[in-house]
């Protein structure tokens, strides 16, 4: 998605607003800089207050008050929170999940399956898409919000489950094998005899469960997608709001939504992400999950929600809202748009704070945003459609953050594929090494020098072989332990281990435990405590950077490098502590070829970001993550300062404000 | 309620005991001292073992030993546990909770609004009364025990909460804007289109339908009340046994009951309090939770149960009976009855122990509470009916309980509102300021110099309105964080904060955080951790007593004091260490009129305690609750120590035993 | 069971390959040493994959090729995982529990008394016995798996319970009385009125139901006994595969099985141990456990199941695996049977490994194992059939273990029965001295020299009665906190504590607490901190060893020992320091006649285990259970070192590897 302009903006719920101050609202988001509100999403019992009676006064306020302050309009579908009258017409309209029948309340609490939900639903969307069609300041639509299948497992969507199986399996014979079902007696001789899934100890099932129900997601969103193309104009974008593993803050890769197929019934991916604050504000939620969102359709994304003010620990000290900003463009969005605009009075996120606290005053983080808002103004069009050109990209893989959910390492739980991907992330991060995520529905990794697998829990021999053709052909490869183990099915491989990539990585193990007091040595005498996981790997063609210091497995290695054909492969047999993993990688980097990688290279809480924008010119970030003032080299081109439009040398030392930041245009 | 003599004694319970000890038990309170006991609660399938069957013999028994023995019965109604034939015939009897229907076995678990519940309870109270209306040493009537509404939230509870909702809000056009709910979707169109409560992400609807549970209890009361005294005599009190909000002890004021509103059938409010003991017997609870009870109905109160031995952990040293029974009456009780007399030898509550071990033996708790009853039989007149004179009062409200339930600090959960209320109760506490209750539902608060107000978090104008006439008008206001935040429906006001009290406060703030690390300094070099919570304060004609002590949050004030017409008014805009809240309160106090404070005054573990007598004397209660001997200087007039029959010259250095105790009379 | 080889092996599933390669594995068991395998339980679904059509294909062909291979055969009956048909042809075959009604997918899920479920296990059985009742290499059956009644609770259940106490107390009155039901209201005047066991708060009727689930399990396992016997040949045996209370490993006995009782319709013992590891690796279990085993039928044992690679953190360190299957041995056991041959490769249990890992490969684990089984070929003869001759013996009690989960000491919970037995046993352990179970049901003790009774909470006048006998006629009694405390009812004795014991024991108390830093301090000045449980006793005629060193209870004793008649009685009133108890029993067992106990004997890590071989030979097992090597001194007679086929001369010094071991035949 190219843009003529940045979108800067918040969500906007006129619908929760105690007295009238639509205009008063307005005029400040304009006064702020701000162009763009999101509206409509979750409003559904406004629009739709009764069965069949329509309206749309507050939309229509809203949209005309938006044109009269310039303001653009991005408008959600209504379909992720559910009115009364509509689970009194279908009580079987609340989702069975593991935990029994939801009660009604939540958002995300209904069978998106549901065929009177989808009736109702189409209805209202077709009613509102013919009322808005021609309104000429909607920009674009963004399809529900968050979308899941909120784990929907109710006997009729267990009989679409069923019937998906028998279809794919047309043997039960075959089904029964693949899934290895003689275990403890659950075979299935009779697709009628099949029980309730959600009772299963079948991993391999319980994974083809969740796979299928993440298809729901992407069926649901394409047929979302497919009405509004029905109605909107050429110029309107489609997107969602995809989010992230979430923890206390987003995490990392979404396991409850296949992103990439999603994604492509949209025009544009957008995503929330949402971060810890204060001194544990580091930037890397922004570049991670932001590099995620970038790849779903290998372009710029909007931000569609991050914090304002957001949770009660996530007050910004001064700074940190315009530093937060920057960040986002500067890792390739096209939107900086906060959830939201005015906090709300009542109900479950009173706490999660806006860019106005509940007083509608003008407090510091409105000051603060009118500040970007201004900046924006005035070289927006510098630090638009920024592009990268990384030479490192990090393979996602839902199944194998499916296989670890299932079966998870000693103590990171149900984020445990997701730690391990961190890990990697978080240290290239600090050391300011730009990537890109890639998925494994990829077959052709040639574009990048160096791809990075964390924990490929299951995979197929497919997915596999490209990764062995991808090194044989000159690429390097760094993969982590627990890479190869199993099938698609979550069948554990019953030959030698890492399955089929064991010529390319040099090495095999048979054995794995949790590492108890187990340090690992390298050979250039680093040193580091292993935790949650360690394989006894042995050498065949590869060379050992460290072993176990250990005395009962200090025969085995930790990690592994080899030479294959025309390209390498780093193999990380443990998980360890990142002070190693940082040296490691930068060390393997730099020997095959990735230049400019010292340790005078800023390291965070210094963080460096580049691309080209518009005008061809190299862009190059300076952020300052930390709270006391720090220097930087600018090392690039001679060029411009845009923030202070003043002229930068090339060398030449820049001073960054506490929680500050420089872009330097050259 | 006057009293002619101290109540003491035990709840007893002839139904549970494994073997006939009637009269020695009864001979043993007697020689003990007793001279009361409590009987009858909770044995309704003893009194009405099947269906219209009654059978009184052993309530007879009881009242018939205990007269021969001079004691007086207080009698409970059966009704907080029911038969088992009552659930075979009404199964639905049995409450459906937030959790779903409650099994059979424990006690409360039924829905206190079932009408076959009410026909059955009313039948064998009346049943009772009638039995026993001339019973000369029945003294009083116990109304159930620990009333609650257990959560009942099945369907015909939710039909009656509807239809007060209906009643309230003719317009349902209103109840939706008053409840906020267009917030996703939870609009209600449609009263038949209610949805389960249960579920309710809107905690102003939560809160709603609490304070609907909360009236069912003062009801319930109301109505058994109204039967009981169909039948008392004029010398007999009605009381029921309030309890407090519990963590693993009486902590605070009780969520679950309005009980000033409840209290207001009764004739003397009565009350247990259980708290820890051994090195972590600190009193506290015993003046907390005691000084709402004497607030309830502005009187002395009943301590209806208390420990003896009590739960594991609590076995009393040597001496710690003693001291908390002497405590009780320091607070304004008129009574100490054990809960209970002997340990029952099975069931849930086996090692919740009596006075009695299982083997009846004359145990150490036994000597230490006959040691109680002489002392009280010889100088009992002295001790009862103390009467207070506290200028210091704290401002206790359910709906902000309630509130801060709904939207906790940063760590207390469910406890936030009595963590904040005993912050501020036990400091007083500590430094021997004695202090009364006073519920939020009064205007006029003029009897007190002081009024200390804990996280007010939800209020009507009209009660804060009332605030600001008390400082108006001469008063002096203590209040922290979090008052005047939201309306009674729990929305959050949409002007500056503090609502209302801004003037009087001098002060506005529009952001707030969990603090991290954060210090706070006062102007005169004092310091503290701050925790869970804390606001922005910017002070408009308030002076600032202490700022954060922080690189980000330096300009913001944390205390502020300020003067407004007659009176002035205390800001604690944070949650800190109680070392610092000790002296800030002195300081303040002592500042404006109050006086005795200084470093020099006892504070704990000495606890001085002070009122008059029947006799119009002065008592002074001098505590030491520490394990080892301390002495005190006694300020009041010459006198005698009640204890020993000595006099005390003014001035005279009292030396108190290891949880010892004197008591001056002057 | 006499055996005329040890057994050695596996569990073998055929079943869950992944491919074929039966004839692989078997050559490379035989290969390994290996001579048995045990198969066939919890593979229903492959024996009769519809209803009614049976398939023995696979046992067929596992026992053919076993028996090429010179391998053994143990079938176990199939029935505790059900299969798919037969939970949709009766619904409510899935067992209802406190929790609801358990979903399909996990084993150990089904009612086991529902008819439909026992007329399915009988056919299926009596068919597979038919099929198999002449195949000559079958050595054995084992009844089900690891039974239990896995919380079955359902209405018929509950009738059927109903039904037994109706039986039990003819009149309801006692009924009501023994089981204390009055309080709380929980009287039931007519059996039709018995409420849902599963909310009650009686714990002594909890308990009761527990009793009687137990009883389930002993009555299933004699029915599938009844039927093997009518096929069974004289030379096979019939076992179970007992398994222990489980915290993260075995950790002590069974609370849900009386497997004294259910063992007597078995001819052999038999039980799975899994333990931990690495370093964590100590023997205990296999000791405790072991010794359990032992006791069942007062005979050897089997171990059916072990950990190979085990679970994930379990990987053994080189030697482990060797020095547990000796340690089997030394406590009696004639098997060591490993859980299982070759990893599964999906499902539940993948990450529970096997000798093999999942690529089938001769791993560290295999070659381990076949040097065992290299050994056991030649000298297996001499190490089976260990007999014991041991003089003191541990009291096993499940309803005191029930007693403690209803009323757990402070911090053990669950396992706090387990805890004290522990705390004993490994004391014993740690220090040399070997030892028996005994079960609960006996009353004549007088084989031993020393009884230790841990926590006997719940026990009949007769049990106590025996126990004061075996003191009285020489017994050296030592006996915990919490003995004697309640009846068979878990109803608490209402005369002087300890019940019965009171004489023998020359103690009495009335108090306890939970201790909070309180130390003890012994006599001869050792100290030692309590945690969790402390009784304040006080000497009638016994002397006390310790008393508790704290300023409220210093004057109570904590340990105390009496001489009664012509035996003496240790008494442990508190729960305290392994430190201080090793030397308290070793000190107390010296003084009676225990020989060979002095601060040189060697002690943990050193392990020292005896007894005669089928030669009549004694039999000395050095085990070194460090890391380091160690030295021990033979304290036998001149004799052999089996492993090394070396002489070994009385007070010769052996060195053991790390995790190494020696065994002297003398």
């Amino acid at each position: 998605m190219r843009t003529d302009h940045l979108l800067f903006g918040a969500a906007y719920y006129l619908e929760y607003l105690p007295y009238n101050r639509l205009e008063t609202d307005m005029e400040m988001m304009e006064r702020a800089g701000m162009n763009t509100i999101r509206i409509a999403e979750s409003t559904w019992s406004t629009l739709e207050p009764s069965d069949g009676v329509f309206d749309f006064t507050c939309i229509d306020r809203m949209i005309q008050t938006a044109a009269k302050h310039h303001l653009s309009v991005i408008i959600g579908t209504p379909t992720y929170a559910i009115p009364t009258w509509l689970v009194r017409k279908y009580p079987d309209i609340l989702a069975v999940t593991a935990n029994g029948q939801e009660l009604y309340g939540h958002r995300q609490n209904m069978d998106i399956t549901h065929p009177g939900y989808r009736y109702h639903a189409e209805r209202i969307i077709r009613a509102m898409m013919e009322h808005l069609k021609d309104v000429p300041n909607i920009i674009g639509f963004q399809l529900d919000n968050e979308t899941k299948s909120y784990g929907t497992a109710g006997p009729r969507v267990q009989q679409m489950f069923v019937a998906s199986l028998k279809k794919k399996y047309p043997d039960i014979l075959d089904f029964n094998r693949e899934f290895g079902l003689d275990y403890w007696s659950n075979r299935v001789n009779d697709w009628a005899d099949f029980p309730d899934v959600r009772g299963t100890i079948n991993q391999s099932l319980a994974a083809e469960f969740q796979r299928f129900q993440r298809s729901l997601v992407t069926e649901f969103l394409s047929w979302q997608s497919d009405i509004i193309k029905e109605y909107k104009r050429d110029d309107q974008f489609i997107t969602q709001n995809f989010d992230f593993d979430w923890t206390d803050h987003s995490y990392g890769y979404q396991p409850e939504v296949d992103q990439y197929d999603a994604a492509r019934c949209m025009t544009v991916a957008g995503a929330d992400i949402y971060h810890p604050s204060q001194d544990d504000l580091t930037g890397a939620e922004i570049t991670v999950c932001g590099n995620i969102a970038r790849s779903l359709k290998k372009d710029n994304y909007l931000i569609l929600e991050t914090e304002a003010q957001g949770l009660t620990p996530w007050l910004p000290y001064p700074g940190q809202l315009r530093l937060q900003a920057y960040s986002h463009l500067a890792n390739g969005s096209n939107s900086v748009m906060y959830w939201h605009w005015h906090s709300i009075h009542n109900a479950i996120e009173s706490y999660w704070k806006g860019v106005l606290s509940h007083d509608f005053s003008e407090n510091a983080t409105y000051r603060e945003a009118s500040e970007i808002g201004a900046e924006w103004k005035r070289i927006g069009t510098h630090l638009m459609n920024l592009k990268k050109e990384n030479r490192v990209a990090i393979l996602l893989d839902n199944l194998s953050l499916a296989g670890l959910r299932q079966f998870p390492l000693e103590t990171t739980g149900d984020h445990s594929y997701n730690a391990v991907m961190r890990w990697l992330a978080d240290a290239l991060y600090r050391r300011n090494i730009e990537f890109d995520m890639v998925s494994s529905g990829e077959r052709d990794f040639s574009a990048y020098d160096f791809l990075v697998v964390p924990a490929l829990y299951a995979a197929s021999d497919d997915l596999l072989g490209a990764l062995d053709r991808y090194v044989a052909e000159g690429g390097h490869l760094i993969a982590t332990f627990r890479t190869g183990f199993a099938d698609e099915q979550l069948k554990i491989h019953h030959d030698v281990q890492p399955h089929l990539l064991g010529r390319c990585l040099g090495i095999h193990y048979d054995q794995f435990t949790y590492p108890k007091n187990v340090r690992i040595a390298t050979t250039d005498g680093r040193s580091a405590l292993t935790h949650d996981w360690m394989e006894l790997v042995t050498c065949d063609t590869a060379t050992p950077l460290a072993h176990y210091d250990h005395p009962f497995w200090g025969s085995y290695a930790a990690v592994t490098e080899n030479a294959y054909q025309k390209g390498s492969a780093l193999y990380l047999g443990a998980f360890f502590d990142d002070e190693l993993l940082e040296p490691l990688l930068v060390s393997y980097l730099s020997r095959h070829g990735y230049e400019g990688l010292s340790e005078d290279t800023p390291q965070f809480p210094l963080i460096v970001k580049r691309g080209t924008n518009d005008f061809g010119k190299n862009l190059c970030y300076y952020f300052n993550y930390s709270g006391e003032p720090r220097t930087v080299i600018h090392t690039g081109n001679a060029g411009t300062d845009l923030l202070t439009d003043t002229p930068v040398a090339a060398g030449a030392v820049l001073t960054l404000a506490p929680w500050g930041l420089a872009v330097v245009e050259s």
